[in-house]
């Protein structure tokens, strides 16, 4: 008999009419004959209200106390969905992190599994009671811990991994992975099936669709993964090894970013060069560098663009005019309202010219391309935040996804 | 060193505001030189709306999801405290029941307590680390439980013996015990000293400030208690051993239960008494007797009144018709309301004539009697609901509390 890991998000559980939504659809599984373990998020907002109390209570939270805290948001979903499976004739218990054998490293907040003990799981599934599992959190020695960003997509596919599942059924608030967002691309076109590498670069590149933690898991243990909306009992998108399958796909899909903003540290002399340092002091302070673009414009001399989120273009500035003495640079400029746009597709390793394709659908769409940066699977390209909506079409058109 | 254990409930960390008045009081203790373990209740209402959610997603939710469900109310207050702790420079760390080391029966929804291993505890108060531990729940092997009504007190009692305590400070929103329900009498006195027999009494007889099972167990294991305000700086009651004090009240104070139902079984012949049948049946259905009079009106013929909440009057009707066969009564009769008051007082065992004033008092006051109860240290009227303001300051006055 199948074992089939299924995960709930917050938006999935958000209500009691959700929940019951949900029960109704495991229950359904169940009687299909298949043994099925549930790994369910907090409730609709219920995260971001317990870390509002937290914020009234004290300036900076305590870690642990926090991990405490967040915790509790799981724990409720979880036994509002057990009761609600037994409300329908389905044996089920509520199972926290900690009860469900779930170890990780001894960090709170954002602490990697190391382990499962699957002992308690088992024993459940051998009984024919669903295990309802809470994501994003798990044990250290007596200690509550969480998982961070993309904890419970985590936590569904680690079980999967440990209880040699079928597959991960991440059920969401979408029908599956796109070849575009279909809020800005109206011809997008559900993808049937992906391949590891593929989702890592699109779940990388701002498709919210499943955490590439999540994504790298599962391709490490080789779960295959299914994204589908818990809303409708559409086929959702199928996550999987595809090495082995012909005639792969040049382009799979185009990702959007829509709020970038690009720091550029202008005239660095050559000798001087310490950009190791700077991108370290920036990943002590928490700014998430993305794109980096390092260029030689004179005898001697260097510039260096990178993207950070709007958010942290502040810090970012602040931490370059703190290094100034030691980069000796000229001066730091910023740039807001800019977006980034990528094509992905395992296909183009092989495929030389897909790079000038998407350049040509970008001078077509008068995007004015401000930084480039490539992966052996991926192009990315910066451009004004008022023409990404004629570029992304441009590009979905040109590689007639 | 001494150990004090602080208790607060739900009102008194009902919001981050009133969070923030715990931690300065605790802080305060800490400051003082002593070793405090505090022990809170979920935030205000939270546990209704735990409630309310489960009864959306089934009719009868399982009770094993239950206490999973409701546990989260505390382990939301135990990370606040212990954050509002940290943000005062006071070293905390929360404690769930199961960290605690709170061993509990098999039992879902009112587990008692037997055993605490105080290894972690010891270990935080050595390091003068306070911890803050949650009330009302505890573990069976690996199982979340509660304790029911009364729990959180009944916690840090449980802490305060295991930890052997110098006492146990329950802060609620009065100032302590009083005479009599302050909103009732308004010469009502708060005491400074009371027995524990007497607080049973008076806990059992509906002043709502501390639950008679807390009570028990601090008299069972010799822990002092401190019923005291969390809003204001005024001393509270101190609950001790009091036997070996002189010149003990004879009426310690007057408890009053506003709405009471009467229930009379009519017409019983004598050799088919099955009471016992009776009263167990009533006790399944968990309909909760109080006051049972029993009275032989003719030969061969017994009646039996008792009282009930109004709330069980339907419930124990139904009972006693289906019992009519076997009980072979005349008829059964209900009278709504009711209410009871009551006096107590650890002296009333070397004083007679106590109960013939409480009648002299209900007399002055109009106050028709319906049923009269005595214990040892206490004595119990059933009037009718429209004369209990008058009796109960009647009452008050006549034994010049």
């Amino acid at each position: 008999m199948a074992v089939i890991v299924q995960k709930y998000g917050g938006t999935s559980v958000g209500s009691p009419e959700r929940i019951g939504a949900v029960a109704d659809r495991v229950a359904a599984t169940v009687r299909k004959g298949d043994r099925v373990a549930v790994v369910v998020s907090a409730m609709g907002h219920s995260t971001d209200e317990l870390v509002t109390l937290a914020n009234k209570v004290a300036r900076v939270p305590n870690r642990r106390e926090m991990d405490a805290l967040l915790a509790t948001g799981e724990q409720v979903s979880i036994a509002l969905v057990a009761m609600a499976l037994q409300e329908r004739g389905v044996q089920a218990q509520s199972m926290t992190g900690w009860q469900a054998g779930i170890y990780t490293e001894p960090v709170h907040g954002a602490a990697r599994i190391e382990a499962i003990d699957t002992t308690r799981l088992l024993a459940l599934l051998e009984a024919d009671i669903v295990p309802v599992i809470a994501g994003f959190q798990g044990i250290h020695e007596g200690e509550i811990t969480t998982l961070g960003r993309g904890g419970s997509d985590t936590t569904a596919v680690a079980v999967a991994a440990a209880l040699q599942a079928q597959q991960c059924e991440i059920y969401t608030d979408v029908e599956g992975v796109y070849t575009a967002d279909p809020r800005i691309v109206p011809k997008a076109r559900k993808l049937s099936m992906i391949s590891y590498e593929e989702m890592l670069e699109l779940a990388t590149l701002g498709s919210q669709v499943l955490h590439p933690r999540a994504v790298e898991t599962a391709k490490q243990h080789g779960v295959q993964l299914v994204v589908r909306s818990s809303f409708t009992q559409t086929e959702g998108t199928v996550i999987r090894d595809m090495e082995t399958m012909e005639g792969m796909r040049i382009v799979t899909g185009v990702a959007t970013e829509k709020e970038v903003a690009r720091i550029a540290v202008l005239g660095i002399p050559t000798m001087k060069q310490h950009l190791s340092e700077m991108f370290t002091a920036l990943a002590k302070e928490q700014v998430n560098v993305d794109v980096i673009v390092q260029s030689v414009v004179k005898t001697g001399e260097v510039d260096v663009s990178f993207t950070v989120s709007e958010a942290d273009v502040e810090r970012a500035i602040q931490i370059c005019e703190q290094l100034q003495p030691l980069l000796g640079y000229r001066e730091v400029l910023q740039e807001l309202g800019l977006s980034k746009v990528s094509i992905v597709g395992a296909g183009m390793i092989t495929n030389p010219g897909v790079a000038a394709q998407m350049f040509a659908a970008l001078e077509a769409a008068q995007a004015d391309v401000k930084m480039v940066s490539t992966s052996e699977i991926k192009v990315s390209c910066i451009i004004p935040k008022s023409h990404l909506h004629a570029a992304v079409n441009q590009v979905h058109q040109a590689f007639e996804l």
